[in-house]
């Protein structure tokens, strides 16, 4: 193997794979980077088994070869290396690539790269392909409330619903859900559902960009994601999600809008009494304004007031403020959309535009009396 | 107490006095900040009864009075508030602090103000200024050779030596030292000789400014610091500092002259392989190049060259690649000035201007055959 690279072309490729690098260190391979050239082209994988990348490009070659390298230390190095064009030349008996730029030398020792796991194929039993910039924003709206609970591994990711006209993503954990659905026309022929893993819902939203499409292939294990020159692919969690529909209140008994980043403001503030005890906020809307309060603990007590304009009687409850601001960081519109029931039902944001709709339900806290 | 005060101001105080709080629980009240009213300024104090720290600013009060915050809680509501006008009123019988500010309203419970220990005061047995760039440029050089080790409780600080014409410091953990003299009246009559603790040489030069003159008092046991409003106190560190003058060689076989931002990468990309091992890189000065090598471990080898011109014969020295790192950072040259011996002696770098000179050993690693 030997070739040739810009710096700042090999660097921003790593970025890209080490997304997928294993974390532990189960086994040692795995926290390589796995490169070959191949015909004046340089693929570089990763996987930690759950989750794979896979990022090719052109390069100057004048010799075929694969290795794999430990990613921290070669991502370290080449981060460090002036912005300049790099040689590498591999070692075969020693599995060491030799790296030349500028007034550097580095020799670098791998593994053989026939250790390395291949990365699994979907056999494509639906095809289709997403805006990058809307498939990005359901992911940001439902990664937030996925489980962490690995006892319930279906909730630990998101329903990925997939119709001709319409995408839906759900993710709860049983306190909160997301309900998202995008008036997307795609070319499956019948219903796609799978459940994505919450981690790959996290790498996905970190690669995606606003431009471009997304063509993704679903078979009954994996899930594979191309967009970039990038190709994702994922396990799918086994296992039946909740019937979700069941939750989300048809109806409500008030509403109110509130200036979002106010509103972000105020539960940010009170949350730093709240979760001094056990971060639980309770909101009060009347008429023309909503007091955000937390319970007077042994550290203290905060009250905030954001003015509202509230249709229906008044409302009280009790919830997770750490819920709330993750729904309030992720919205993007200058307004937020609330509905109420009663202090035993779910509080409701909700927004709308012509691509969707977008439901967010936090479960109320009975009082602590 | 009852007074207001512009969210900025008091944010901005905050952020000074909090340097000295306690990081640890031994006493619950050393990890608030003392907050006292009196005729319309507000003191601000903290310690951790190794350093304090005092800040007054102007306000409006309508009453005195004082009491102890818990400092973190307290910084995190004050930065999360608006940019406005806050008003505070205490409540002596909860010792609850009242601050409201735009639509918020928090109560902290603080602690009786009288608990809080009262900082030191320093006997001036001298008194004298030092202009505040050239006092933090100073500190920062001695820092980095301050020693870890509690059981040499001397060598944790650098020794302080002001003299009529000349002020000199030094710190060393006997693998590398620090020394700066420079050439600056002062107004004491005899010389003065003591170690400020490495804690109070870190958060001095997070304080000073660029800008206007420290005024310095020492006695036996403690050094005050004034400067732009803040006044900081430091006990002093007892025993004997070492005789450095003996390690600091008077000559040299070799010297060398190399651009600073070229070695410093260079000795930074070759420490990322030696710092897998134990950071050692052997440094090769040649006529008119310098080699850095890495050993070659089992994770790989590392190889630089940096030009320079050298005058003398040719020399080969093993040293801590962190050692030369800390100093690469500090020197705010264009180019660095080597001076050697020979393997089994420092490599010293050297600088000098008008205003003084600053003197850096490392100290050789036996070859690692």
């Amino acid at each position: 193997m030997q070739f040739s690279i810009n710096q700042k072309d090999l660097y921003q490729a790593l970025n890209i794979v080490r997304r997928a690098v294993a974390k532990n260190q189960t086994l040692a391979i795995l926290t390589g980077i796995y490169l070959k050239v191949n015909n004046n082209t340089l693929i570089l994988k990763s996987t930690d088994l759950e989750l794979g990348i896979e990022y090719k490009i052109e390069i100057e070659a004048t010799e075929d070869g694969a290795i794999v390298l430990p990613a921290n230390q070669f991502l370290n190095i080449i981060r460090e290396l002036p912005s300049e064009k790099i040689k590498m030349s591999l070692n075969v008996d020693k599995w060491q690539l030799e790296i030349r730029c500028g007034n550097s030398l580095f020799k670098i020792n791998g593994y053989d790269p026939d250790e390395f796991p291949s990365l699994p194929t979907v056999e494509a039993s639906a095809k289709f392909n997403l805006p990058a910039v809307k498939f990005k924003e359901m992911i940001e709206k439902v990664r937030i409330s996925t489980s962490k609970d690995e006892t319930q591994p279906a909730l630990t990711g998101a329903l990925f619903e997939v119709n001709p006209d319409e995408v839906r993503m759900v993710s709860t954990n049983t306190y909160r859900l997301s309900y998202i659905n995008a008036a997307l026309k795609t070319a499956v022929s019948e219903k796609v559902e799978v459940i994505l893993p919450g981690s790959t819902l996290q790498e996905l939203s970190n690669l995606l960009d606003d431009e471009g499409s997304v063509e993704i292939e679903v078979d009954n294990n994996y899930a594979s994601f191309n967009f970039a020159g990038i190709e994702v692919i994922s396990r799918l969690i086994e296992g039946k999600f909740p019937n979700y529909e069941l939750v989300i209140p048809d109806e409500f008994n008030s509403n109110f809008t509130a200036d979002l980043s106010n509103l972000h403001s105020a539960v940010k503030r009170v949350s730093l009494i709240a979760r001094l005890d056990a971060n639980i906020i309770s909101i009060n809307a009347k008429p023309d304004l909503m007091e955000i309060n937390s319970t007077e603990g042994s550290s203290g007590y905060a009250h905030e007031e954001v003015e509202i304009e509230l249709t229906g009687p008044e409302q009280k409850i009790n919830i997770d403020a750490g819920y709330f601001i993750d729904v309030l960081k992720v919205l993007k519109s200058d307004d937020i959309n609330i509905e109420m029931i009663g202090p035993l039902n779910p509080l409701v944001v909700k927004s709308e535009d012509d691509m969707g709709k977008f439901i967010y339900l936090i479960m109320p806290v009975r009082s602590q009396s």
